[in-house]
């Protein structure tokens, strides 16, 4: 059997990643894919635990390290149990955020060591680098907006203030840019469709 | 002001360890030391939140790799919010726990990568480092057996079985070895008193 691709969506709050997640999955089913739908932090019983921990409270409930090791730890286990299996067993998995959301949140935007982002992304990632990765790109006010209006509670992230939103975006967009063959950057202003159109064009060629 | 001194405390399940961090904290208050005592997992609001993921459910709830991340986010914490602070005001610090039981647990004995647990050490602790630690060397049937005995519930590790216990006493005999000028191994036999003075005597060339 052969192994299933692996494709990660990336990208700032409100950019309206999940809503192209559901609308992709359901169009790899249609054509026939065998495909899986998860997300980080989360995506396993132990990364959906560790997720509750990093997604509410206050914005400086943890330091940008000690964050950076909790979404590697609920990744290890996100890939563990449900990654990697699925890959293996021919499915095709579609995950929304990843380690660029680590490499922009924690590191470029939040201040912890390239370095170490690395290091920990070489160790607990190591082989399993997504096959594809979309990087949905927005102005930060507006993504900000739309991730307010809806939001439920959950909202540390949000709450940390539109100049660190900004500097996401330029984090998103420089990993863009230093990993070429992996990353497309999708203009994410526009109607769903506009955007669908985007992704799907970005997705068509892994298919073959 | 001087920076104070930082003294862990490392050992196999029901070494007497905890009693033993009591005991030390209460002689270093009676010699005018201003000094806490502090544990791991946990020490801070943080790290406990974090503790209570891994110090419960199965045995096998998480790999060594996703276990020796939750710990270092732990104590990426703990140092930061806890242990830092109180050095840097002076305090002494006496710690249940702290960096070899990573070492030994997830490390030696559980499996995960030496490599990975150096890198995780050098960036998270880095200059912290213990100024002595305690080895506490018990068979480990005996400290099992003290353990379970004890145990209310929280008991995952405990649960890991005699030889994985055994794996762990020769874990913390080979860090001993490998760290001569921070760690003292102490024989945990005997009474409370003959452990006391075993500690003690270890501990009265850092008073100086």
């Amino acid at each position: 059997m052969s192994r299933g691709r692996f494709i990660t969506f990336e990208g700032g709050e409100g950019t309206g990643k999940s809503t192209q997640v559901a609308l992709l999955v359901d169009r790899l089913g249609a054509r026939g894919r065998d495909v899986i739908r998860t997300r980080e932090p989360g995506g396993s019983p132990g990364g959906e635990a560790i997720r509750s921990l990093v997604v509410s409270g206050s914005a400086d409930r943890w330091s940008a390290r000690t964050e950076l090791l909790l979404m590697f730890a609920a990744r290890s286990d996100h890939l563990e149990r449900t990654i990697r299996p699925a890959l293996e067993a021919g499915q095709w998995v579609v995950c929304d955020r990843f380690a660029d959301s680590s490499r922009a949140y924690q590191g470029l935007a939040g201040g912890a060591e390239t370095a170490f982002v690395e290091a920990l992304d070489a160790h607990v990632v190591g082989t399993n680098q997504p096959d594809l990765t979309l990087i949905f790109d927005l102005p930060a006010e507006v993504g900000l907006e739309r991730a307010l209006a809806r939001a439920q509670g959950d909202t540390r992230f949000e709450s940390k203030g539109l100049a660190f939103h900004q500097n996401l975006r330029r984090a998103f967009q420089t990993i863009a840019r230093a990993h070429p063959e992996r990353c497309r950057l999708i203009d994410a202003t526009g109607s769903i469709d506009d955007v669908q159109a985007r992704v799907w064009a970005a997705v068509e060629p892994v298919l073959e």
